[in-house]
């Protein structure tokens, strides 16, 4: 099997590391994980957390050759990768990637993120340019606004290979601190998923694209409703989630109802916010994060040898 | 001095409790505070936590009369004083009151908060009230909207001493959590109060204001401003500050420019707070939460006696 892998596809994550074999017909021969994610590494720890997860594969391979997108070319991360400027054409990522010092057998290279520095709108992405890319390569031709929904949810603005602008939308992250560390956290604190999720759900989704304007209010319903209501943390749960997609796609009307909305990113995620696209009358199509990624690296690597 | 006491006025908050006596005629005759507030206290020690503030100044008095407002009548607090609804004569506060025992030499009686049971607008609220019971003293006849900016900002539509409808926005919690617990923290690790908060807090106060439905992605800017321009903390930190504080205020303009938007909060806040207020083209008073508190707890007594 390892004898087939003609190079390694990595996406390097805030949380964690994926590493795909591409075998020399673009199969995938192995695929592998760890949890030592950017956050979790110093950055001395990279060549052994790399080694750790493909050593066993790569075994009998002449030289490992390795192409990285995500945190791993952040400041903080193994090696910065500059960012290429949005807008951005994203056949160059290669040529901006960055090669870490490794032992001789390796080849490794890291792929920039992409920056956006108008006045404004000062932004960064990390991985999600690769997913874009592949996203090229999956709908050929495409021209319009992709969602790519998560801890920070990414808006882009794309023209086949050219990524024309992006927005960030904190929405996943704040889910989480408002879930963990607010006074929000006492209606919160139960079973996340009983039945009256999808009521929740429902009408902070309502509240969220009626009104994103009020979200700093609008999240203390969470509270009120279960003081005044009994609301469980099921349906507390269900209404901070609806009213935070709908606040973050609420504000984005425009971008929304044109033409179908590609969302890259989790089953269960993208599924939430195909609802709250088609309650715009708008509708989307999801398209897996890992088929995204890994079609980009793909692509990366054509160019590169272009 | 404790000998011409007549009376104990205490706003018992979730942090801590401040307690004032009163004399005959209604001047302070001691102040005292602790930091024992509901966030920190199981149930039975409600009674140790009082006596602890006010004993040394309450020998020799006869009853010890104690009228506290706030959180000690939460459901997690001492004695659950059962919420009044809005629209609420805030004369029927004292009516609303509850006992928690006590030896007999105690008279203690708990205020209660107000809630607002409109479906999609349920809200809650616990010391604001008398606070605005206060204010319709100090301002006679005030007919409009009152900000009673902190961690959860309060707006409240007041005619004289009927309290209308209100509105909370989570405000200052967003900012602490936000800061302590988000990937925003990297960013605002540092002095926060250097000279670039004053800019950072004007473009962010801008951004709100005009964007008040773009929240989740405004937030973002503060990471990707100190990523790619090199923003400090104090620039982080203030556009933090105005971001939120703009989005609150921007998703209320029709509450805003109309008349004087009287401000019960800290000095420092309030001042913030009137910046945008202004921006808006609109004005604002501050009165201090202290002498607001003191004067409802004054007033509710007297509806009390009548």
């Amino acid at each position: 099997m390892s004898s087939q892998t003609s190079w390694i596809a990595v996406d390097w994550g805030t949380s964690n590391l994926r590493a795909w074999g591409i075998g020399r017909d673009g199969s995938t021969t192995f695929s592998a994980s760890s949890e030592k994610g950017m956050g979790r590494l110093e950055r001395e720890q990279y060549p052994a957390a790399l080694s750790e997860v493909i050593e066993a594969r790569a075994n009998g391979i002449e030289t490992v050759d390795v192409l990285i997108a995500g945190m791993a070319g952040a400041r903080q991360g193994w090696l910065e990768a500059p960012y290429l400027d949005a807008p951005a054409d994203l056949r160059g990522l290669s040529a901006g990637a960055v090669s870490p010092s490794m032992p001789k057998e390796f080849r490794v290279r890291i792929l920039p993120g992409v920056c956006q520095k108008s006045p404004g709108a000062e932004n960064v992405m990390r991985g999600e340019e690769t997913q874009l890319l592949g996203l090229s390569r999956l709908i050929p031709g495409f021209s319009g606004v992709v969602c790519m929904p998560g801890t920070h949810s990414k808006w882009a603005v794309l023209d086949g290979v050219r990524l024309e602008s992006f927005a960030t939308a904190m929405t996943g992250e704040l889910y989480e601190v408002l879930r963990q560390h607010s006074v929000l956290r006492h209606s919160l604190n139960g079973n996340l998923d009983g039945p009256g999720r999808e009521e929740g759900f429902r009408e902070g989704l309502e509240a969220g694209l009626s009104h994103p304007d009020l979200l700093t209010g609008n999240l203390f319903t969470v509270r009120a409703a279960s003081l005044l209501s009994g609301k469980e943390a099921d349906w507390c749960g269900g209404y901070l989630s609806g009213l935070l997609i709908g606040s973050e796609i609420g504000g984005r009307k425009e971008w929304v109802g044109k033409q179908e909305v590609p969302l890259i990113g989790s089953p269960g995620l993208c599924a939430l916010y195909t609802r709250a696209i088609e309650q715009l009358g708008g509708s989307a199509r999801t398209i897996d994060a890992s088929e995204a990624i890994l079609t980009g690296l793909k692509a990366a690597r054509e160019f590169d040898s272009h």
